[in-house]
């Protein structure tokens, strides 16, 4: 969380006159996204733009290549009238610049923030918009794979090493078969659409009870819908590290889920190895990064061991846990 | 410049629910501040405190017992006219409250941007604010002494140790016996105020040439007003890292004060020694950070020798670099 390029004040009003949102009134870096620097901007405006925006600029893990598709689903879904932040375009109609020698886009600012311990009503309405955005992208005319499946979990604990695992907790290594058992096992020929694919408490803004914005696309990509809803169940409906299922929030998800999307019989039986497949990704995507970054970093890890208690309970639990 | 502290939405909106302001709407961390952590509020508001609000977090440096020198002089010189953000007050009155152990305080939020090379109208606008600031502050009823002043530079150079400054440039080790040398020949019984003592580039805000904010005034204390002026000249004047003095940015700075405020024969003789023990007290902090930070700390350590070429084209010019 940080912003990782110093742009002056005078390159950011030269920036900005690049779009028809009037001058730049006031620019503040804000501490989101673990891989871009984001500033709140204010300006004059324009009738059309209004006069906030967040300015993105893509520093690391993002494929510059990649961006037409995380821009242009950003204006597919807004322009559905899902709660999703458009793209602002240029004078010239595109929807990225480079500056010093990076990518950037101007987002549209939603207001809303994000929650820590979702109330069952917001965990309804989250797995409600879900399933809104899950139709309103079936159109979408771009697509983009999935680089982060259960292959790809396997892959990463395999080199991550079981030495290395074992020190971050004697129970780690065991993931290395287990993740291999679950990508052998990952069910095909279930509906897609585009996810979202990282939909955390972090990436939803809300106004009391209603989501005002879903944001953070930058893992979006075509696969399994429910898999989506798998990602979602397991980042909210668990609190202490992992330690506690609240079965009350994840109801309230399915059900919202569900009152606007109804599972098909295949996705209901596939939930629970794919709520183990969405746990296992990230088991290894922070034993990955605990391995490499320094234990006296000023950054601070998360604990993979978080989302194997998650995958347990999930392992555990079977369907029962998905019934709204 | 981070966020140190995790703060929840459900606790930040009971947070703003004892202030006049609103239901709050959005909240983002902002990357400003060495010690403290701050946050952009915005709120459905109220009529007379408006929408949006810097919430800052005393995190480190700032001793509790001085907030209300600092936000009773945010109220004093805002009351003024002075552009200032003035403090929120919670609905008890009080100017700051705690949460999570720490003290917070809810800031007006101004508008503008901070410019990394200043124009001329730009420094001379600057110039006239600080005089203006220094009258304006003339009056103000709580004091606070200079804990940075030119016997603390020295001291804390000789507590680096000679050869740990070497390390960092083989000419570090000399601004020992040269901070001395400062702190001996200091001038007494300069025309005193509050001053900001701080006010580098990054404290100003600005729209287009006008001054449309003083912020962060946690370096606040009583001393000669003079002192300010040069810590202002120093901070102001200069490109490429201390290397070029901008003599025009310089006398305009000099100029726009002395419209407000001229100077006395006695400031106007001691101005070149205060420059230096400004410079000095730059040199002193950042080779402290240099020593105390490791080099692979992702924090960017900034290079004391940036304020020793400064102290070199003070010493040399003497009063002439002074003339407005």
């Amino acid at each position: 969380m940080a912003v990782y390029t110093h742009l002056a004040a005078e390159d950011l009003a030269q920036l900005i006159a690049q779009y028809d949102v009037g001058d730049l009134v006031s620019a503040k870096g804000i501490a989101e996204g673990v891989s871009n620097s984001n500033w709140l901007i204010e300006t004059t405006g324009s009738a059309q733009e209004g006069t906030r925006f967040i300015l993105t600029m893509y520093e690391r893990r993002i494929d510059i290549s990649e961006l037409p598709f995380f821009l242009g689903l950003l204006d597919h879904l807004s322009a559905k009238g899902c709660p999703v932040p458009r793209t602002i375009h240029d004078r010239s109609g595109a929807a990225s610049r480079r500056i010093e020698g990076k990518a950037v886009a101007l987002i549209e600012f939603l207001p809303g923030v994000s929650v820590d311990h979702p109330t069952v009503q917001q965990a309804h309405n989250v797995g409600a918009v879900l399933a809104r955005m899950h139709y309103d992208a079936l159109d979408y005319e771009q697509s983009r794979a999935n680089n982060l499946g259960p292959s790809a979990s396997a892959r990463v604990l395999e080199q991550c090493d079981a030495d290395a695992l074992a020190k971050i907790d004697p129970q780690l290594p065991d993931m290395i078969d287990e993740a291999q058992s679950i990508a052998r096992n990952w069910p095909a020929d279930l509906p897609q659409s585009v996810i979202h694919s990282d939909l955390f408490p972090d990436n939803v803004l809300m106004r009391g009870d209603e989501v005002s914005a879903l944001i953070d696309f930058y893992f979006a990509c075509n696969d399994a819908m429910a898999y989506d809803l798998a990602v979602t169940h397991a980042a909210w409906s668990f609190a202490d590290h992992g330690r506690t299922y609240r079965p009350q929030i994840g109801q309230a998800l399915m059900a919202g889920y569900e009152s606007v999307r109804p599972l098909e019989q295949a996705e209901r039986v596939a939930l629970p190895l794919l709520a183990q497949g969405a746990c296992m990704r990230f088991v290894a995507s922070r034993a990955e990064d605990w391995i490499e970054t320094p234990a006296d970093a000023l950054v601070t890890r998360k604990d993979p061991m978080d989302f194997v208690r998650r995958l347990e309970t999930y392992r555990a639990g079977g369907t029962g846990i998905f019934t709204a």
